[in-house]
């Protein structure tokens, strides 16, 4: 497996990325990494792998970039060149950690779309309660979806699923307002439809509300309320804790109580960390495209590398092609 | 002030509902409250108030009923009388804590819609960080809103948060994918536009990240997009608080530090307690409407009566009813 890395995104990059790269070449058997990126930042965190090759570049694409303008016009950053490694053959898929929009442009103009694939999703996998965690797609690669998009949404979703997060016979909820047949809006109402004749194991509405608490292994919805909720979930929980930080630190009392839970708070907070389930997958493209958080870590590059391998050696995306192409052939409307 | 009251609609119904009523007539001058509901479930909490008077059915709307057929069937329920007071001149406006869909029905059947408004909007005012609380609409009355309902939500959720809520010069945001003028969907993207041009204090696009840390006084979306972000808002303070409970419960130490920081822990979940602001209004209606919390207990049941007698005093329905011809009669496209 090879697998093109940008070293140069990410609030911790490039010690981060390749730091994790080098965790990732010493546990995973047959995996080789090419990172993008300045070389004189990047080898002082090498330790002489064979299997970590370097690209020069020093251009780069940073989060204040307009996405769609950088992409364009720096036409030797990292991120660029390493979808082109994707693009030419000579990676089988790609990870960054950088500016999320360019990541997509990238993603769409460099790798490309799978064949059949109307519009790519970008789908984080978010914490549960139990720990399970639920695949959430589209949260913001396609805000003008239409009911077909949440079509496939559902079915690719099913398939990363099943294949590297080895659910079996993932339940597929839709995103809406209530949880009975025939709510919502226009949107989800034709989509609730499409998802109901589709090969996979549809649960029908669920609500927001429930997320957190595993109503579903995958929640299908429009990258705008998907987007929408993600911040919403990430809003809540950091002003939460917060909010907790300083009831701790309101008096004797509470330091005190601080002090005797204070790891077991973290635990909490660790639970809800969602880079331990790798980086958000950019579904559809025509190879395993993924984006790590921003504020990446080199355990969460580590992941995130990972979760690419895995969709390599169980061949996800020749699955999720071949499934959509089963499906238009026996009379589904994708 | 004449209020009709649905007695029998929420989880604590009919004591909850007729304790706050009593409270309220005996803290708040020249009030006039009509209860309506099962006089025989009723009287056993008044105490012999002069100003509280009630209309006896045994009909009633659950939370079960499918909203719109419920209305139309149960032409003697107690929400669907208490819109007729408002409708037919006897109440200056209504509240209920029941089925909500239902009540979105006999706002716009029984008490109407206010002349010049497109669609009504579902608008609770919730809990930030600092306490201060902001209105988000609408949370669900128009799943399918267009832009121009999102620039009459602008200037009618402007409107009330100065003279309801006391906030001078309200500031108004967009909900949306990122902060950046042009982001987002094709009904954001116009409804930017229109609300940029409107007479209100527009502050331009927010995120969900930042609703709690109270980016905006006013924050305007479509009634997926809301109802998704309120119930994701939920979902995630419920679930923190269960994992916090869980986490205290887990060992001898734990247990030890939650009876120090118990009290100031509750005080943190009553922040986030939003009956505390009263209920959602149902704005863009002839009458102010409110729709309770379903698990209001006497205290958010009077905090929602408080409110209505402050939309009445304040004259809002009247206000919006100007602002939007007037700015319609300015060239505004509302």
């Amino acid at each position: 497996m090879r697998i093109a890395i940008d070293a140069m995104g990410g609030d911790h990059a490039p010690e981060a990325i390749v730091k994790g790269a080098v965790q990732a070449v010493s546990s995973i058997n047959k995996l080789e990494i090419t990172l993008i990126g300045d070389e004189s930042k990047i080898t002082p965190f090498l330790q002489g792998q064979n299997n970590i090759s370097v690209i020069h570049t020093t251009e780069m694409i940073t989060s204040e970039d307009e996405p769609v303008r950088a992409v364009r016009r720096k036409k030797q950053a990292s991120m660029v060149l390493m979808a082109k490694e994707v693009k030419e053959g000579r990676a089988d898929g790609c990870i960054s950690a950088g500016n999320t929009g360019a990541l997509m442009s990238v993603g769409l103009f460099g790798v490309g779309r799978l064949e059949g694939v109307e519009r790519p999703a970008l789908s984080p996998t978010l914490p549960t309660e139990d720990g399970r965690g639920f695949l959430m797609l589209d949260v913001g690669a396609n805000v003008d979806a239409k009911p077909q998009h949440l079509l496939q949404y559902g079915i690719i979703g099913s398939i990363y699923s099943e294949k590297v997060r080895d659910v079996k016979n993932p339940r597929v909820g839709l995103l809406n307002v209530g949880t009975e047949d025939g709510k919502g809006s226009e949107l989800t109402k034709k989509a609730f439809s499409l998802l109901s004749d589709a090969p996979i194991n549809f649960v029908g509405n669920v609500e927001a509300r429930d997320l957190l608490q595993g109503v579903a292994d995958v929640v299908v919805t429009d990258g705008f309320t998907g987007n929408v909720a993600l911040k919403t979930l990430e809003g809540t929980a950091l002003t939460m804790f917060s909010m907790i930080k300083q009831t701790f630190l309101s008096s004797f009392k509470t330091k005190l109580a601080a002090g005797l839970v204070k790891n077991d708070l973290r635990g909490l907070k660790d639970k809800l960390d969602y880079s331990e389930y790798g980086g958000a997958g950019l579904f559809g493209l025509a190879a395993p495209v993924i984006k790590a958080h921003g504020s990446s870590n080199d355990r969460a590059v580590y992941n995130a590398i990972r979760q690419a391998c895995h969709m390599i050696e169980k061949d996800v995306t020749p699955t999720i092609k071949t499934a959509l192409q089963e499906f238009e052939r026996t009379g589904g409307e994708v």
